[in-house]
């Protein structure tokens, strides 16, 4: 059944040849008809076919449903305790991640896949229409196998992140060759992507060695490659992940030339979290630099109730523009089709003939309003 | 009608001698009985007397509404293009009032009325129950005037702002006259407060002496008194504002050890508004400064469509934690019970009885995630 939607003030497509040529491809005086999930007609609002249905927007803004790259949702448990005490002064070193582990594992599987659907809800209702969601706090081999299980049906991008943290009590060596070995055939086959946490600078996480040995037996295992990369220190995270094509290297906060060139000269997107700087009062990354240099950046949430407990894009939009020198057109093109991109999806991020039907409407007149209005809830999915 | 509220995670009073002996007097267990827009009966759940009507919150947590003193919501007009264009890096002086003030202007009454009611829904969607409303973009006696007249029933706390800016042309001095004598005259029967501009540093903005003669009128003519101070550079703004008993000084963004000195030996609450940082890309006040100093400390969204276009009461909350060294209790404080002491009210921004049932829900089992889940759209005002 088409569906024809008018009263759009204005149409972000993400389509560079066409409206005003810039990268958002953005059309004054359009209409949109999408038909079984997919968009089938873009034009001038007084050529648009016949439809079924109608949608009228009444003047707002209509954008690509925003793609959050990066996702922890797959937690049971509390941690605003431990928030509240480092914003009163203690550090983060990842540590904290132990205490989600022991809520997650204690939780059934009722209680984990409500907490899945509720958080994926939230996140529509904030205009996030594809939402990559990693394992990450199961840290054993029927834990994490039961948190990718439970994505099922709830989202087509399960990254599994055996490789988090080692397990407390566990040794590190030992750990590495679960997650290569047992760990990974019983998870492999539950999972589009593999993630390891490379910081080196973490007593938790892996240093280079370990990373790419996780990397490169998630990928004889036929999964797409995603690496944690350079968040807390410098370090090997970035090259890595440029080394062996990851699709994408996230977080890139402590960044040396070489790692802005090898970037430049590579296939990996670069993902920017600033949710986690914001919530650690740690220094954000440097999204100018990166964009002078050509590479390809995107944003996401990092929604994990350690560093970074929101679902809100536009949060991130606003963020990305206060904080890491982007403009507000950047922002938006890096939350839709920069996180496509991440995913190395291209029916997604934009909204062009044969994309996904993943509309987010703003209540507002312009795009620029995500990070005009920072913190009002202004964008939601539609329903169509 | 007699209202029973029940299933409170957590009850946040601001009565420190009921709960945990915080200034935030956290009570858990508790329930709340409300009768004729009052608070008629605080205690534990088990002991709750019978009522009409019964709410369960189901395990949120319950606050005081926030409390918002400091808002420019009478405006016509779209200005995200000019925040486009500061996000590239031109700098604010505050000349872009003007805009606002020919969009104003232009707008009809039920235009204008509309926009402010729009608002106030807004805001109240986001949990705050209590606004100060500013005129200021009518810079004309009529103009000042309507904008006053507009907000009869809309809110209690309506703010003569014709010291905002001098208008585009006008003579300065004429223009101090006329803002003490007929549109003073004019106004000050539909205000509650007169509000001035005083920052040297801005060209279309007031100094101490034209600031001092416009309170100094204001307070003649029965009004309360507040002022923008010290926004953009040291000055005599907190200083004038001690001296005459201001009941709030807003900004507070550069101090010298004398405002301090002068704010904790005086009756004028701090309101500081970080949204307007956040949105001009500028240092934000110390808050930490203030507090240890023993001073009270109000926050505010400032929302207004050139330097802080937001509503969100927790917005601001999670930037006071994030930028300005406060904790999460401080900051709810200072978002509830330091906004109505920044208005001199006591009827609002605790939950006591006898004081307005002006309450805020949060979907979350503690008031921490106000700055634990920014961006997150967590609380809205309670109807019942």
């Amino acid at each position: 059944m088409a569906t024809l939607i008018t009263g759009i003030g204005e149409l972000v497509t993400n389509d560079p040849t066409v409206g005003d040529g810039s990268p958002l491809g953005v059309l004054p005086g359009a209409a949109v008809v999408i038909d079984d999930a997919r968009v089938i007609w873009i034009g001038p609002a007084g050529d648009a076919p016949a439809a079924d249905d109608a949608v009228d927007l009444a003047g707002r803004t209509l954008v690509p449903g925003f793609v959050d790259p990066h996702n922890h949702l797959v937690f049971a448990g509390d941690r605003s305790a431990e928030f509240a005490a480092r914003m009163s002064g203690e550090p983060y070193d990842g540590g904290g991640i132990a205490a989600t582990v022991r809520a997650t594992r204690a939780a059934t599987d009722a209680e984990l896949r409500a907490h899945v659907e509720r958080r994926i809800a939230e996140a529509r209702g904030q205009g996030t229409t594809t939402l990559e969601i990693k394992s990450g706090y199961g840290l054993s081999t029927d834990d994490e196998q039961r948190a990718l299980r439970l994505l099922d049906g709830l989202t087509d991008e399960r990254t599994f992140l055996g490789g988090h943290v080692v397990p407390p009590g566990a040794d590190r060596d030992e750990y590495v060759r679960l997650v290569c070995g047992p760990m990974l055939d019983a998870c492999a086959p539950h999972a589009d992507w593999i993630d390891v946490f490379c910081e080196p600078a973490s007593a938790h996480a892996f240093d280079g060695d370990e990373s790419r040995a996780m990397l490169e037996a998630g990928a004889r295992h036929g999964l797409g490659l995603r690496v944690h990369g350079n968040q807390l220190s410098t370090g090997p995270g970035v090259r890595l992940a440029v080394e062996l094509d990851a699709a994408s290297v996230d977080h890139c906060t402590h960044l040396e030339p070489a790692d802005v060139d090898a970037l430049a000269g590579g296939g990996t997107v670069a993902t920017l979290l600033p949710g986690a700087e914001f919530s650690t009062r740690s220094p954000y990354p440097d999204a100018r630099r990166l964009l002078d240099a050509g590479i390809t950046v995107a944003l996401a949430t990092d929604c994990n109730p350690g560093t970074s407990f929101t679902s809100s894009m536009p949060f991130v939009i606003a963020l990305a523009v206060r904080e890491m020198g982007m403009t507000p057109a950047e922002a938006l093109w890096a939350a839709t089709e920069g996180g496509a991109r991440s995913l190395r999806r291209d029916d997604v991020g934009r909204i062009a003939v044969g994309a996904a039907a993943d509309l987010t409407v703003l209540d507002a007149p312009s795009y620029v309003h995500l990070a005009y209005r920072p913190g009002v809830p202004i964008a939601r999915a539609l329903d169509v």
